[in-house]
């Protein structure tokens, strides 16, 4: 399961950089394989469970910055077969 | 917090409208307050675990369905003073 | 086609509604037919064309009242057979 | 202004691929600054009115190959003063 996630703190400044960077550290404390883009850090998770714990953590660690407003857009690909974030990019680059 | 969650089961033909029905009970049976719209069911919900979990049965119930591949987007609005779908709705009617 | 609009300004404040009441006016003075959700607003549009018209619209509105950083996301329900936002509803609703 | 492209063909199978490569090619056949992730395309665009052309080619070259159904998340970020992709990401490098 890969899910991407995008972290807008609202009321918080024009620039969210130093709050993304939190996130960044969140996710990278919990040793998940991860991947940055300019628009969201996608990650690989087992399940739902794990993924509404990481993104409680994240909410809590802006709380404690002093965000009062959260707003996440979660993009997710859960396959049955399963999936990793290369396997997703291999799989398009070599149809280029 | 309020999470608007929209399903597209992937593979599984292009009319996915009794798959959404399905996301619908899932939510019903949770005895969540919620909102159907056109591209997505907005429920309101205590934190993130509580997300995770309804998001992990609506998954399993697709899956039970026979759907291979599951895509969601989640869009999570959480202030620390709270909110409720109605109260959003109203604040931007008033202001029309 | 249906699109819908979620706009989050970012760094204007906790309080967003007057910001979406003027997305809603913007998408009213287009005579669109439309469906408010407490999460973004549907709108059903005849191309991509028309929508970059109306989210540039959209952003040059709150560009003038103040607002540096415009956050959007745009869930977008496209079929080659069409379909309203009442349709998709109507067949959801009848399979529960 | 940034734009994250998540493209699903709905009804057209479990695997996808070969429709975002489609989706890549049309980006890069535009001369477009673009970034690929596992879970989008984000692109540097002028305006708005620049992603409908976009968007609507995309969906164009979907339908040819025979997609009767397209979901899309677009994410937006846009700013006054502009960004590109390189440096949000830089801004939170720099910060971790």
């Amino acid at each position: 399961m890969i899910a991407e996630i995008s972290v807008v703190p609202v009321g918080a400044g024009e620039s969210v950089s130093r709050y993304v960077a939190e996130v960044l550290k969140v996710i990278r404390s919990r040793n998940l394989k991860y991947e940055l883009s300019s628009m969201g850090t996608s990650v690989e998770l087992d399940n739902y469970l794990e993924l509404g714990e990481l993104l409680q953590e994240i909410d809590d660690r802006l709380v404690e910055m002093g965000v009062g407003r959260v707003y996440m857009v979660v993009k997710i690909d859960s396959r049955v077969k399963g999936g990793s974030i290369e396997q997703k990019k291999e799989s398009v680059m070599e149809k280029l």
